[in-house]
This record gives C-alpha cells, sequence and structure tokens, in this order.
C-alpha cells in the first residue's frame, strides 16, 4: 500500500498529459441476469505501453454467490507492436488502488489534528480505505454510526447504494475540518452525499470528466468543482488552507490508478521472481501468412459460487 | 473457414438488436514510437457475456520486426458475475472473420456467374480473402494488376494505403456485375475506393455507424449508403437484383464479428479437448475483505523480432 501510495502520487506530481491519455471509461450495464456493469479502462502511456482494465461490478455477487463485488482483470500491450506485455487479476488491484487515492487525496485534505475517521459502507472497500487512510493519517478512533457526521475528522462513503437513492448519510453538524472521501460514486445517478455538503465544501475530482458523469461532482455547477486532484499534488502550497477547511474528495476511481498499479505489480513479480510466463501468441512465422498455425485458447478456471 | 462463414451469417439471419450490441470500437492512435493503432471492440451477449478483442494495427511491423500487421487478443467475460471466461490470441481469428465476412457478403452480393478475382494488396488479409471467397464461389482466375478492374468479377481491396493517400485504383471499366470487397477501409481519412465508383453502386456495410466514421461510407452522403450486411442476410429475395449491379461489401471490421469467431474457437476447443485450464483470479474466500490474497501476474512470452 505505501508503495502504491508513492507511486501514485510521484505520477501525478509528475504528470505530462501530452504523454498520458485516459479517456473516460465506458461499458455496458444491465439488469438481466442480474444487475451489472462491466467496463474497460483504457490508458495510453505515449511511447511505451497501453493498460486496459476490465472491470465487472455486481452487487449481488456477495449475497448469491459468495464472490466480490468487483471482479477485474488488467492488461498491458506494447505500443510498438501490439503485443500483450502482461495480464493480472485486479480484484484486489482495484481495492488497492482506490485506497491509495483516497490516501493521496486525504494527505493533502485532512487536518493534520485528525484522529477520527468514519466510514458508511461494510464491503471490501472499507477495509481497503482504512487501511489506506491509515498510512498517512495517524487514527485512534472509528467512529459509530449514531455520531459519524459530528464526530468523524475524517469520513468515507463506500456503498453501494442504488441509483436515486442518495445520499447515504443527512446534512448536519460536522467539524469544520472535515474531509469526506466519497468513494462509492461512480454511476449515473448514483451519489453518497448531500448536495447541501458539496455545495459548502472544496470538491477535489480525481478526474474531472467522469467526475461530472458519474461522479458526486454530478450534483454540482461546473463552477462549483474544486480544483483537481493531480492540480493539488503539483501545488500543494496552493491549496494548503483546505485542510482547515470543509473538503470532498469526489473519487470516481482513475484508469490512471490502474496503470500504476499494474506498473508496479508487474515491478514487484519481476523483483521477487513471480508471476508465470505464458505464450498465448499464435503468430506465423511469415508475416505475409496466416495459416502457418492455429489459434490457442485460454480457458480460466471457473469456480461455481464461493472460492474455497 | 467453413464454421466461422456459417457461425457469422446464422448470426446475422437471428440477430435480434435488443439481444446483442456493438458499440463502435474506440482506442488510441499514435506517431511514436512508431505509427499505430491499439482499439478495443466489445460486445455484449445479453444475460450471457461480454467479448472484448484488443487490437493492434502496426504497418511497420512485417518490414522492421518480421511480425504481422495485426496482433490482438480477444477475451469474454461473464455477464453474471464479471468472471473473465476465456482469452485468446486473436491475430489469426481477425484474418478468419474478416474472411467470413466478405465471403458472406459476397455470396449474397456477386454474380453466379463470377469467375475471375482481383486482389489488390499482398499482406496477410489477401490471403485469408481469398480463401474465404473461394469457399462461396466457383473461381478459376486471379487477374493482373493490369487488367484487374476490366477483368475481375470480384474484387478485394485490402492495403495499408496511408490517410489521403487513397484510392488504391482509378475508376474505370468493369463488368456491370462487378463486386467490391472494401476490406482496408478502417480508419478517419484512410479510403480505398474511388469515390465515383462508390457512387455508381449499392453500398452495403458490415456496421453502418463504424463505417461511416471509418470505411469507404466516409466518401458517401447517408442517402447513398445502401442496406446493412444484416438486412442482406436476413431478406436475400428482397436484394436479389443487386447480384447482376456494381456492388461495394463496405468492411470495416465489426465487433459481433469477432464475437461469434471466439464462441467458434471456445467451441471447437471444448470438442477437441484443446486449450489450457489457467486460474489467474485471486480472489478472497471472504467477498467482504479483500486481504485474504496476494494477486498473480501473468507474463506473456516476449519473442524479439521474429518468431521462429
Amino acid at each position: 500500500m505505501d508503495s502504491m501510495i508513492g507511486d501514485f502520487e510521484g505520477t501525478l506530481r509528475s504528470l505530462d498529459p501530452r504523454e498520458i491519455q485516459t479517456p473516460p471509461r465506458d461499458g455496458f450495464s444491465y439488469r438481466h441476469p442480474t444487475t451489472g456493469l462491466l467496463e474497460w479502462m483504457p490508458t495510453l502511456n505515449h511511447g511505451h505501453s497501453v493498460t486496459v482494465k476490465t472491470v465487472g461490478y455486481h452487487p449481488e455477487n456477495p449475497r448469491s454467490q459468495g464472490l466480490p463485488t468487483i471482479l477485474s482483470t488488467v492488461a498491458s500491450y506494447d505500443t510498438r507492436n501490439g503485443h500483450l506485455l502482461a495480464l493480472a487479476d485486479a480484484t484486489f488491484l482495484t481495492a488497492l488502488r482506490t485506497g491509495a487515492a483516497t490516501a493521496v487525496a486525504t494527505k493533502h485534505l485532512a487536518s493534520a489534528k485528525s484522529r477520527a475517521l468514519g466510514v458508511i459502507g461494510s464491503g471490501a472497500q472499507a477495509v481497503s480505505q482504512l487501511h489506506a487512510i491509515s498510512r498517512v493519517q495517524e487514527l485512534d478512533t472509528v467512529v459509530e454510526p449514531a455520531e459519524i457526521l459530528r464526530e468523524a475528522d475524517i469520513l468515507v462513503t463506500a456503498t453501494s447504494v442504488e441509483v436515486g437513492h442518495g445520499p447515504v448519510f443527512p446534512d448536519g453538524e460536522h467539524r469544520p475540518w472535515l474531509h469526506i472521501n466519497g468513494v462509492g460514486s461512480d454511476f449515473p445517478g448514483k451519489t453518497e452525499i448531500p448536495v447541501s455538503v458539496l455545495q459548502r465544501a472544496i470538491v477535489v475530482p480525481d478526474f474531472l470528466e467522469q467526475a461530472r458523469k458519474e461522479g458526486e461532482s454530478q450534483q454540482l455547477r461546473p463552477d462549483e468543482v474544486g480544483p483537481g486532484l493531480m492540480e493539488l499534488v503539483k501545488d500543494p502550497a496552493r491549496h494548503a488552507d483546505a485542510r482547515e477547511k470543509l473538503t470532498v474528495f469526489d473519487s470516481t476511481g482513475w484508469a490512471l490508478e490502474d496503470h500504476v498499479a499494474l506498473e508496479l505489480l508487474i515491478r514487484h513479480a519481476r523483483e521477487l521472481g513471480l508471476g508465470t510466463e505464458l505464450n498465448i501468441e499464435s503468430i506465423s512465422p511469415d508475416p505475409h501468412d496466416p495459416y502457418a498455425i492455429g489459434s490457442r485458447v485460454v480457458l480460466p478456471f471457473r469456480a461455481s459460487g464461493r472460492r474455497r
């Protein structure tokens, strides 16, 4: 987690938007056989590689199949020739990188005197959010639901609230320096935070274009949305006074986070001698004749129901 | 090839557009370190699966690296829960399905008396185009370049002509029943067929929305584009007189073809006991706690230069 936080913050600090392109994610949503989303999140690292994360979001998974809500796979392709370079499960990686983004935002937006954390939502993301925040801010209390808004210095919302059923807490009295991480904001119409709170706050989106489509920023006019996370990291002195004010990190999940996470995973796999080399390519020795070869299939192991 | 042609034609015949969704492909194009494209082509088969083909197009590959222009990978995801179901190299599959689409169009649009085929372009696709057409139409001659337009009953253009450098042959005298398959049409500004030919022809796009962005249909007004391939296959009697007229199949490459091709490959792999079962997932046994596991990486075998 420390490496992931460090790598993501370092990437934001040195980011040249001409070198890295991340179009807003796109995907399919459906209600049959179950409510779900399947999305692809591409990143171009110009001159090097393209990372594509494919991510499924199926909120019935934990109850009906004993599986996490989010299942995901991430791949890297070489832009010199199109080769598939690496493929990894991204279920854990998604929890990790979402935590790391919150940690970077919290490091820049929470008051240094923060000790009490409130978490709304008790799924897989709650665990990694708590873990990530604890790496950048000393905590001594996790606040109970009854006092959550009044007592929290830092608040996380990480719920699967349905479209149109937000917010997930009522507006009310809170610390003047409260910092909220809106993590479960990731679908048109799905919002977790009362609009009155957002309007009083400095709202920092991870990725503006996407946050205005899917995040808490859907509820705001363009001029009500504050600086992006990248601007905050690039010029922390300019935004230092935000720490003592009400702030919201509008986290929708950014393809750049997945790109950084996969690069980190590959680096660690190489250092530790982990990973499997696998040839799934069937390329003819004559580039002008495709018929010298057959094609190979990989069928990932299928577990029915809960994995043991 | 016969199975692929049959499966694709059968899919078009029974296709319910509410059941299958194929948004136009999207991707990154770049000129550094070499001219290239990396695109993703998704298909939703409602209630069952999502297929995503990732395809690289690097025209320098054959000359500089001894690799095919097109390198590609295709994956299938389960829409019940997000599991990755299968992964396959799609380099050969792309040649195969592009050939099959041409075969279906040729079967419906070429005159039954056609015997002479002309092919403009001599890359990998030329081979699979010739193969595919030979499965639906008896051929006895492949026409020489000098007589290609005048002597051909069926013509294929499958070139890597650069944006703005088309057409790849001049307008001129031809058989009244000439059928042209415009295969190398797949990028904004890239066209192979003279606009005067297109304007005299019945132009049948594989996938209208994409053909108007990337195909020969870019050169036409909306009312100059004819019925789509699906309409032709669903109601062949209605369009039977097209066989004796000048026709163009505007093939841009349709995600649906990749979906059908992967389903065919999986079916054959299962029947023949081929393919490798591989667990790349790292899913915690507790869906509410992501920390029970680490994450696995697969690093596909990398060949430097030509594969032996």
